[in-house]
């Protein structure tokens, strides 16, 4: 294993509270069972803080990490690499999707470039921490250097411990880079043991007849991995600046006790990779939506997790965890506030 | 027909306001259909403003109609009649599921006593509307008079009204009554022409052993509604009060041109009612969750409705509808809000 000093250590979930959690919703004003998956949610999320009733979120933060992707000189992506900035200035000006689902859920916005090809030292809404202008192709060799993957983890790590220590209670990663549903798909389909056919999907709208190019791609690169045993060697091989730095969250959340939702495809590789890094991080995450990319579907099984929502979103940027915020919250009110069961 | 002096106007979906709001979605800072659901649900909403974009709900409320049922003496639910005073006093003190999901997403919760079998006045949060303490036994007769549900519709048409006047612009019906998922299969089954057996489930935890006799009791209901072609006469052969006003909220909510949000198996069929009695009603509805009652699927197929949210929820009170509000708000927001997409 390469050496990794900024690992942060992630305690297992308490089984204490987890059964506190499962008592408590038997004794309340309902049916049993009659709230679903929101009797799991809230079970978890004790399990996560280690209390029971667990605390209710009262000031989620998104975070948007935004990063470019060499492969996309590879046709890989049906949207010119220029967009992930431009973007970005949408985001900063609050008018893009990830903006007004925030502002419905009362959730703050942070925007964080690890690796834009574009210069956005002008946009003072954007924390600039680019470890390089956009990963190198991977489909010609490593996206970035083990020092990299390194760094834009570290970025992830740092900016949730900042968020924590002034306030925040739990964390969304959101995800801006065109090309990225490439290198998540290796990620997954490596770590996950899934062929690149069922983890490569159209993404942003890739004309299906270019389907089997960017499998080929995702096909290539995962045989590249099949040596790799260090999870930070493997996501500088064919991972991304912004799903390392996402990767970071995770494990800066989870090591703080605080929950983490997973939105789609690339929040969900991330996930897969803080997981490897660090064991047990997956399960202190919540599985915000079931993204229609097909890795999606595979990284949520191999981590054991059940998404909230399933609205057909395929976007990114964090929209199908934040959607999931209010969900979250519910069940954990529910769990703290409902009365016992009437006597009759 | 019966006469149905009360009825409001309900105008069909605005189609120039939809087809504006298709146009604006194809031109938002997004990947086409990458909102999936969600920009069904902004267009549709759009078709019930009649405006592109359309409003975005800030007034939301959820007004919860309580109501017995003197089908329970057949052994039809797995819990006493008593426990629907009972949670009716559980909401009056902000201790019910409903009251916890409502204060998450910021909507008004407002009950209203439309026939508990149990005297309430003494609560001063809850409205006074008994039309009278329970229905009659539906298995030995009419549930009611048809005067009765006339007027229990009618108790649901005023407090959508007297809501919309003091600026409520969404509107959830939830439903207290201990043996309505009885009515509620006998309805659905009628008005949709499904047989007994695929609509009667076990409810709020009825034992499966207990289940044929259950499934008898709808299947003789439905039988004596064989020959009855006015839904108000349905309403009230086989019906329940609480139904009855949860129609009618949901026909004012129509006739004023406001989103309602339908929530289970009791609110879908208070759905079907109303969008019998004027049809294009359940247009101006969402499908806020599916229940995991096997009518809840027959009634929204019936309805064209496809849900919002799948949680094997089966509660209840509003609640799958109102955790179902945030989702209404973001997709409207986003509608509205989200930039062109950028010039590459």
């Amino acid at each position: 294993m390469t050496d990794h000093p900024t690992l942060p250590v992630v305690d297992p979930l308490d089984r204490a509270a987890i059964s506190a959690a499962l008592v408590r919703w038997g004794t309340r004003a309902k049916p049993p069972g009659s709230l679903g998956q929101l009797e799991d949610l809230a079970v978890r999320l004790a399990g996560i803080s280690g209390t029971c009733p667990p605390p209710v979120v009262e000031r989620p933060a998104v975070v948007v990490f935004a990063a470019d992707h060499g492969v996309v000189a590879e046709g890989a992506s049906a949207w010119p690499a220029e967009i992930t900035g431009l973007m970005v200035h949408a985001m900063a000006g609050e008018a893009a999707a990830i903006n007004a689902f925030a502002a419905t859920v009362g959730a703050e916005v942070l925007l964080v470039d690890v690796g834009v090809a574009a210069d956005l030292t002008h946009l003072p809404a954007v924390r600039h921490r680019k470890v390089r202008a956009g990963t190198a192709n991977l489909a010609h060799g490593p996206a970035m250097t083990v020092d990299e993957a390194r760094t834009a983890l570290a970025v992830g790590i740092e900016v949730a411990d900042e968020l924590i220590a002034a306030g925040t209670d739990c964390l969304v990663a959101g995800d801006m880079g065109i090309g990225n549903t490439t290198p998540s798909a290796a990620l997954i389909g490596a770590l996950a043991g899934s062929p690149a056919d069922a983890v490569t999907g159209t993404g942003a709208g890739l004309p299906a007849d270019q389907l089997p190019h960017k499998t080929a791609l995702v096909a290539a690169a995962m045989e590249r991995c099949d040596a790799i045993e260090d999870p930070l060697v493997l996501l500088a091989e064919v991972g991304g600046l912004e799903i390392a730095a996402m990767a970071g969250l995770y494990l800066g959340a989870a090591s703080a006790g605080i929950p983490f939702i997973i939105d789609g495809v690339i929040a969900a590789s991330a996930a897969c990779v803080a997981d490897a890094l660090v064991p047990g991080t997956a399960a202190r995450g919540i599985a915000g939506h079931l993204s229609t990319e097909p890795a999606a579907v595979v990284a949520l099984k191999h981590l054991g997790l059940d998404p909230i929502l399933d609205l057909q979103l395929r976007l990114g940027e964090g929209t199908g965890a934040c959607l999931a915020i209010p969900l979250v919250q519910a069940a954990a009110r529910a769990l703290r506030d409902m009365a016992d069961l009437p006597a009759a």
